[in-house]
């Protein structure tokens, strides 16, 4: 399998976007696809060779695919709904980057083989600006010869790749354990604001404390910059985490294991989905506390 | 009140230690007090005007306390149980550096204003290195003039200093929020690395993966690493963890808050001491869980 020259880019969201925009850095032939036609106007308006919302019209071109999409649900439509996996050459890697169980993995590469495409299970980290900037984390595992294909996509979107090993599944399920510490961390970062708030500590000070001493963490140093703020506008959302706690509560069942934290940080996730901040940035989960105030937002006190 | 030149530190732990260090090196006549003849040698040798396991003895020199032992009940011994408030010079302020519940921090402060002493509540972070460097966060409250009249040991060993307010009580409510977090975030690691032995992931490739991407914390990066070498040598303890998540606790429960994170997280360190892990180094949380393999460690399955 030699390199590849081009890449299908489907999925551009914030990390789908930086990705692909990082991929027309390094001078591959970047095609990107989205149903928004607003991110498929600014990609080529960036140097995309072409973007469209039906991947399958250019299939005949795409030495590669990358798929950026949120949950395994898209990722099986984008690939095998829309007859794109029947379309591609035979042997084209398909980079799957989405947060899916390590279950999903194993069925999609299963479904990818029968029209004899090879799988990377590569889920991302890193945030929008790392994706932008082309500095994701990629942990991967799947064939080595599949690794060697994508080089040239894994150079131009990633500062680290980590080769977790052949089998499919082992990357979803790092990213799985990854997102437990993310999503707890951010459940945290909420519950210490909170009481701070309870305790009439200044917010701004309690952040700036934290920030610079042993109880800082990435996410919170990044999501309760928003608190502080009162700026609750989605970067990620409340909801993005109900589905991956919910992967990292399957994950545990399956392997009948005990979750204490990550369960009670489900929980706060859901709690607060259901009192309707889904869609809004995933630091709104502090909004289920009740009889505090917080910058920009209305008392709950009753 | 003028500026301190002497400052007598109790409590030469590893905290106590690096400040008393600290203070030495900054020009402060130092006197040392701790019950472990081992730590006196050590800070008489570097440098420490005198040092005793008895700090009465030279009340008369000290213009200024830094208390820096483990608990309210040790702060209560080595002040008053020992008649060196009676014995301190009027206006001596005394800096109470433990991480005590606000009510102590309070109580404290009414028994050093009988003996016409006063206190800054002024709890620190940072760890046995930043102790070490003078380069400690303190979080603090009191009296203008009393942060002013110890401008020279807080310069001395701190990299940052945090003004909170005039209460008494703010200072410890702000250490005991960021001990949320610290706790939370050792248990989060243990659990991750947990799920992770049991789903078959090299645990240094976990913790590599995790320290280069967005679920990281301060915390998972410093303790995990003795999780992966196999290393449960005390450096904080699981006991430390079991005291300062139940001042959480107790904070929560004079504020009516919940806190559902830090109670499952206080849970789980209670059940490691009790299952006789408490003055193993608090990674050691991570033993609670059955049927995994950890680095160096028997494994647990039956």
């Amino acid at each position: 399998m030699s390199e590849v020259q081009s890449v299908g880019v489907i999925g551009l969201g914030s990390m789908g976007m930086g990705a692909a925009k990082s991929c027309v850095r390094a001078g591959l032939d970047v095609y990107g696809f989205d149903l928004n036609p607003q991110a498929l106007e600014e990609l080529g308006s960036l140097g995309a060779k072409a973007v469209s919302t039906n991947a399958v019209e250019f299939a005949d071109k795409l030495d590669s695919v990358l798929v950026l999409v949120v949950n395994a649900a898209q990722v099986n439509t984008v690939l095998f709904k829309t007859d794109l996996a029947a379309a591609l050459k035979a042997n084209t890697p398909v980079m799957v980057s989405a947060t899916i169980s390590a279950e999903d993995a194993k069925q999609i590469e299963a479904k990818l083989a029968e029209h004899n495409l090879v799988m990377l299970d590569a889920p991302v980290s890193g945030g929008a600006v790392k994706a932008e900037a082309g500095e994701m984390t990629i942990m991967a595992s799947g064939a080595q010869s599949t690794f060697d294909a994508l080089e040239p996509v894994l150079n131009a979107t990633a500062a680290k790749v980590y080769n977790i090993g052949e089998a499919i599944g082992l990357g979803a399920t790092v990213k799985i354990i990854h997102q437990l510490l993310a999503g707890v961390h951010i459940a945290a970062g909420a519950e210490a604001m909170a009481l701070a708030a309870r305790a009439n500590i200044p917010l701004d000070l309690m952040y700036d404390v934290v920030t610079n001493a042993a109880g800082n963490s990435w996410m919170f140093e990044n999501r309760m910059k928003h608190v502080v703020d009162g700026d609750y506008s989605p970067k990620s959302m409340v909801d993005i985490f109900v589905k991956d706690l919910n992967l990292v509560s399957d994950t545990a069942k399956d392997l009948k294991f005990p979750l204490p934290l990550s369960s009670a940080a489900l929980n706060m996730f859901v709690s607060a989905s259901n009192a309707g901040f889904g869609q809004e940035d995933d630091s709104a989960v502090i909004k289920i506390f009740d009889g505090i105030e917080l910058p920009g937002v209305e008392s709950k006190q009753k």
